[in-house]
């Protein structure tokens, strides 16, 4: 009998049952092992603990979606959150609802293809969603809760939505009003709000802490407890995306065999600088032009570039935020807040670094969190009644 | 007969004789006019004087190209820089330079294609090229002057290159060098150092001035009288391109009936925020989604995201540009150096309203100054000998 408690985050995984999915198999047929010999013990399991082949199977308590702008990750969840079974590979609402005349049709038609078994074989389990199937481009639009939050405090107004697989409850997201602050800039979340309840569940809360939540639009959240009290997206992932992939700077790159430490260190320092007030110092706009001047007087090799892009907009933001968040100097009453970064261990060390650069430690947390937040959001809204949270 | 002054800049035109290439009479056709009743009267003309259809051919002395990265265009230049005939529609370098096994090949079969017939009528005249054809993606390397440069005092070491049709002289670019400042960053200009000399000649130059080239990658030039001190490049208009083309922001926008004015300023106010030092003001990675969660909060239509987005990047970077070459505020000493934009009217109105914004006049050229760049070059380099720049 195999034990394999690590799978890819991609796959889709069981505790105790095969699945239906091929792909979740992919690693047992990588090492050549039988499957009538595997038991897979989920990564993502919210409350860990020693499994073996004799266990039972745990009843399902929640079918829980984190359905978001290009996927929908789908959880079966048993008692105290405990993932039974996740599947990674249902459509993101852009692949969706393009036409608003057939879009209900084409969301319940995933709801089955992703999960219509589960369902089907347990049709008194609540159906839970959070992220963009929420928005004004999702199923329905599901609200957003006004700042300051308690996120832990009290449930969430969840939005049901009639389907032919029963009802669907929506979470709300987060917002920041435009009149929060002089400069008229709302800003939204959809999705994160719900990954927060499951980074604080079961924590002490420092008084003030920041969370950090990089991605294709990086969210930077800030806490007193389980109070968010302000929050800003920051479009990090998206612009390095479009730069390397789209712009001249990317065309002169080629990817590196090793992420390289010294581009990426070198395009951080130059980063931190587009936030200072010293003189010579240029912006973002004319800093990464960098990239390519470098390139062009040989000293920028183009296996470097997109290391030196990435430290250069993480620099950017990171220094941005500290001069905003955290005070200038080491030296600035009140104490600093805690800083948690959670993303996958590569981009979170990225931000560690920068960081570090400007003398500040952070924590990193994993960023497979969205599941407990889920189970959490579920129980404290009286999804299921009886649950503790 | 007719007389068309005006003609659209990236058709092909002539003055005195029907163009080789059927674009260049496009207007013509769409005006209905036969062609055996016209003359057409370049705008590109250095030297612009009444033309009447008794006119007289001038002879021509130089053929000059402005060859860049996505496209190439050549004149046909007569005594005093006389713009006898321009054609539009050549190959940049990222066009035939891929293989640097066939790239002398392809580049002179590019030269003989867009101006055989110029070249093979007068064998004599002498051949100058500006632009990214002088950099290492070109056809050769033709260098860099360093800063500062007097530029409208001596000639430009100009790199000759054998090529089949004759030597073909390619023009130096400038580089800032990475020691000029402490913080490591290089910059080149190719193509922009000529059209430079075009806004230079003829003109008293103030003591000190600043001249902005908006563009793919605008160009901040600061002068004293005809020296070049200090140059920048800007990524606004490539990055607005990828994120209206590309970006989640683009996604969600539809293209304006008409530019939308509110929108614009909207964003420029925004932009300007960046570079400020007041709290709660947000970054430009930042302020950048606000025309994401400002559609989303139903505060921005579909089709003012791209004014909106446009405003918001020239306002970020004028107001950096303001704060580092040009002071803080309108009482620091000593005086402003003079500010002048030159652009196609459209993008040089948005500059000048971006200064507005900041209480700054500047002044706009135009920026069809290449071909009198060319013919101040040659004349400055010694290429032509018996001619005044």
């Amino acid at each position: 009998m195999f034990f394999l408690p690590l799978v890819p985050i991609n796959s889709t995984t069981t505790l105790g049952r095969q699945s239906q999915y091929p792909n979740s198999w992919d690693v047992v047929r990588h090492f050549g092992i039988r499957l009538s010999d595997c038991f897979v013990v989920t990564q993502f399991s919210a409350d860990p603990r020693p499994t073996t082949a004799s266990d039972a199977l745990p009843a399902p308590r929640l079918i829980a979606l984190d359905w978001g702008t290009t996927s929908c990750r789908a959880y079966l969840l048993g008692p105290d959150g405990l993932v039974i079974e996740t599947r990674s590979n249902g459509k993101g609402i852009l692949q969706l609802s393009a036409d608003p005349a057939t879009k209900d049709a084409e969301f319940a038609a995933e709801l089955t293809r992703l999960c219509g078994d589960w369902i089907h074989e347990a049709p008194h389990l609540p159906l839970l969603a959070c992220g963009m199937i929420g928005s004004n481009q999702g199923w329905a639009e599901a609200g957003y809760a006004p700042l300051p939050s308690r996120i832990m405090a009290k449930g969430p107004a969840l939005t049901p939505v009639e389907t032919r697989q029963g009802i669907l409850h929506i979470a709300p997201g987060l917002v920041k009003d435009a009149g929060a602050d002089d400069h008229g800039l709302p800003d939204v979340i959809r999705g994160e709000e719900t990954q927060l309840r499951g980074i604080l569940s079961g924590k002490e809360s420092p008084a003030s802490s920041i969370i950090v939540l990089p991605g294709t639009h990086t969210k930077w959240v800030l806490l007193d407890e389980d109070e968010v009290l302000d929050f800003t997206t920051s479009m990090t992932g998206e612009l390095y995306s479009l730069l390397i992939h789209h712009s001249i700077l990317g065309r002169h790159s080629i990817p590196p065999r090793h992420p390289d430490e010294a581009a990426f260190l070198r395009g951080v320092d130059v980063g931190i600088g587009t936030e200072s007030q010293e003189e010579g110092r240029p912006g973002l706009l004319t800093a990464l032009f960098s990239a390519r001047s470098l390139a062009m007087t040989n000293d920028l090799t183009a296996d470097a570039v997109q290391d030196y892009v990435s430290g250069l907009l993480i620099g950017s933001e990171v220094a941005g935020f500290t001069r905003r968040w955290v005070g200038r100097t080491s030296t600035q009453e009140p104490p600093r807040p805690s800083i948690t970064i959670c993303a996958n261990p590569s981009l979170a060390s990225r931000y560690k670094r920068a960081f570090l650069r400007l003398g500040i430690r952070v924590n990193t947390a994993a960023d497979d969190t969205t599941a407990k937040g889920l189970w959490h959001t579920a129980v404290l809204s009286g999804l299921l009644a009886k649950e503790k949270a």
